[in-house]
């Protein structure tokens, strides 16, 4: 399996703190040595980066904590590979254009049957069930909206059938966004939480290292982290239910939509 | 204006040592400060760097020299900024997925009236001429070939009539990659030099650095350099022609497309 590191924030924030955790599970804390990769989504462009090695022995993961990039939107995946070999064409994030936006996404879980998934547009580069999910993803948006929806709660809604769809074929832990909005969707796993005013101390979990946000912060900054498993041990995270999707926007929760359907225990 | 540079291999290459003359005219010895980016594709799969800093400054850029990228094709651009503002939306190289291969492109020049080139299924993130003609010469390929032709040639001519309407515009050189092709494409300036056995040394006009690619390379490596004004003070360069299309694979010329239409002087 893999995991997962998303952030929305109100103001331009850095994911240094968070991160420097993240990327010791990637082959240190954790066995998730397969790769990794981050998107940054910034005033209006976008950039990644990805390594098909360890993110504990990466010189461009010890860029990313030494050199703050501050962001909106941020997706991080260290992976473990099930389906599809090691190298860098199935290493997450991926990434599409669609309505001139670019649309960032990295998957946690494992899909049966994903082959017969129908794509229209996008076309998997690699040979991972999570690619092929993704563009099966876009594909069912881009039908229902060749231009993008005036109102976007119908595409909320779309996203939030497509997912529940895809959680039809296992489990489908999901983060993507536009740019505008963070989607984060939940099968298994996935956890999450707010910092804001008064904002205090956070411990990391995987490595050794404190930070006060109350430091590095104004009192109306928002900033929500979500990942596979809590980051640090001091604070108290929200974890997600099976079928649920937040769509997030500027650290805060714009919509939630409950499972559609019964989960399976 | 901007600069580019791309390079094409038989083996896995480092772009290193030509790189670190290139950034240098990111606001070094050049003018270009306005962003930087370049794009390598390695075993199948791709990625990118881009930074709307000037590359001389850039800790990314400065990664990208002690860090050896070993690639087949790459891609570089600096950007001297004149359509579009200075972010890093407007910053190249830019990429779309087409046919399950990424494309990757760099444009070094100006258009006119090209906010009427007619646009399909690919739409322009930030605000440039060049992402504008870029969507546009890919979906002109699209609309030719719902899927990939079998014969390599009739895409090549494809590419070349594009180039020759984008010339009609203005200046427009470019490069541009699907992974396995590298086409470089002239109006006015651009500059090759394939380096074979015996391999000799090679002096940096750009930075005061010379290497000796004996002591890097077997006697069947085959590399190749492309560059919008020679990287070297001691190798000799030759130069494209207006409206001429290279299609380089394997760090050889695979195809050469002369100027279809007058060239105006």
């Amino acid at each position: 399996m893999c995991e997962l590191l998303g952030m929305s924030a109100n103001v331009p924030t850095d994911i240094c703190f968070s991160f420097s955790g993240f990327l010791h599970r990637g082959g240190g804390t954790g066995p998730h040595r397969d790769g990794w990769g981050i998107a940054f989504y910034e005033a209006g462009g976008y950039r990644e980066f990805r390594d098909p090695h360890p993110s504990v022995d990466s010189p461009i993961a010890r860029l990313i904590c030494d050199y703050p990039i501050k962001s909106h939107t941020v997706i991080s995946h260290i992976r473990q590979a099930n389906v599809g070999g090691v190298n860098l064409a199935n290493t997450h994030p991926f990434t599409r254009e669609m309505w001139g936006r670019l649309w960032c996404y990295a998957h946690n879980g494992q899909l049966s049957g994903w082959q017969t998934l129908p794509l229209d547009v996008f076309t998997p580069v690699g040979s991972t069930d999570s690619e092929h999910a993704f563009c099966y993803l876009l594909g069912e948006l881009r039908r229902e909206f060749p231009t993008p929806p005036e109102a976007p709660e119908a595409l909320w809604q779309a996203v939030h059938r497509a997912c529940e769809r895809l959680r039809e074929l296992g489990v489908f832990n999901l983060l993507l966004s536009d740019g505008t909005y963070l989607y984060t969707y939940c099968t298994t796993k996935l956890a999450h939480i707010t910092r804001r005013a008064p904002f205090g101390e956070a411990v990391l979990s995987d490595a050794e290292m404190t930070v006060n946000f109350a430091e590095h912060t104004t009192c109306h900054d928002i900033v929500s982290v979500i990942a596979t498993e809590p980051l640090t041990q001091n604070e108290r995270w929200c974890k997600m239910a099976p079928g649920e999707l937040l769509v997030w926007r500027n650290g805060a929760i714009e919509a939630r939509f409950e499972a559609s359907m019964p989960i399976s225990v």
